[in-house]
């Protein structure tokens, strides 16, 4: 276990760490009969961008996770209407945030913690979500994997987290819900918190964890009474 | 579509493409009550291969694979005891061949095809699994990543197969039963063949394959009639 000391800043995943992905699982599962289906389609999608990323490639997460839509169909022998498709990418552009967000958030506001977020999503994606769901305030910087063209867990995404904060690794931490982006934060020395939502896990093989807790509530309670 | 010329050389991928993946996953259905499990586990192999590759850290394969059958366990919420997590193990380094492969690997060697396999397992399982299937003479070269310590689809794994063939990549083939195998081999310039197999395929924004079959001998027709 690394060593913990207070952080200045914390940067956010955003998908699944921030939003609240039960609709689209949700809508997977009405369209293609198995909650398997949305798992399968996101897994793609990760290892497509990190494809894309090692090969030398690049294209933004909306366009792969609408390719690997397309593999999704032929994987489960279940060909679908251009309507359905566009049905199930609005619905992953309009995720509510989990309930114990904001409330999170705010603790660390208050706490004097500056906080970030970094996506591989899209910029304009992620500004429209942060501004449907009322969690943009919280944050001085938006950031996406697009300004650099790789995604998480390349160096180069923290890299470009980490100039933009003006601050050294050891001086963040980065929180996530998902074991191969705290495998990569720690990769370029940040600290990390692992939010553990339903289903995830951490990789054994990488740094564990800093932190860990099921919620940012959790996490934030760690990291005041330091 | 790439425009065809006759190879000189043929490099296959192993598993899938090669060896029937049937028994591993017949082993997790059985263990998991859900033939869902052997594919988020070797989707998740597949996915923190590339996480190490883009992080700059390296494991190797069944490392890795016994690393993310524990995220699997959690996922599922099934605990495995020590004796079956060895089995599903020992399962997927004894696969057989598909059916098709060995008569389709004669086919090209008689018609004077250089072949070679290049995978993402070490070279002493790769080598252990060619001679228990008796396929090995047909290549004149096993080649692994390990060797470069980054996986497939990275430059480097279809260079150090170029440069033991002493070929220029459109000289070559990369035959490959998955599709960011096949779009890796085309970002360095080889020719590309799919082989579809069941619940495999292509990726759509990569560059299309050269050829397709659904088997080794519908892919040596092809090459042979050319």
């Amino acid at each position: 276990m690394p060593v913990f000391s207070r952080p200045r800043a914390l940067v956010f995943d955003v998908n699944e760490t921030l939003l609240d992905m039960s609709p689209v699982k949700q809508a997977f599962l009405e369209t293609f009969d198995t909650e398997f289906a949305f798992t399968y389609w996101f897994s793609l999608m990760l290892q497509y961008s990190l494809v894309d990323t090692v090969s030398g490639s690049y294209h933004t997460f909306p366009q792969i996770g609408e390719a690997v839509l397309k593999m999704t169909t032929e994987f489960f022998n279940r060909p679908l209407s251009e309507e359905v498709q566009k049905q199930l990418l609005h619905t992953m552009a309009h995720l509510p945030p989990h309930p114990d967000v904001e409330d999170g958030l705010q603790q660390l506001r208050q706490a004097g913690f500056r906080l970030a977020a970094l996506t591989n999503s899209p910029g304009d994606s992620l500004s429209q979500h942060m501004q449907q769901t009322g969690l943009g305030h919280y944050f001085e910087g938006l950031w996406t994997v697009d300004d650099v063209q790789v995604f998480k867990p390349s160096p180069k995404t923290y890299q470009l987290a980490l100039s933009r904060l003006g601050l050294g690794p050891q001086e963040t931490m980065m929180v996530a819900a998902h074991g191969w982006d705290i495998a990569g934060a720690a990769r370029v020395g940040m600290q990390t918190a692992f939010i553990a939502r339903n289903g995830q896990s951490v990789y054994p093989l990488a740094t564990p964890a800093t932190l860990t807790g099921d919620t940012v509530g959790a996490i934030a309670r760690q990291l005041i009474a330091h």
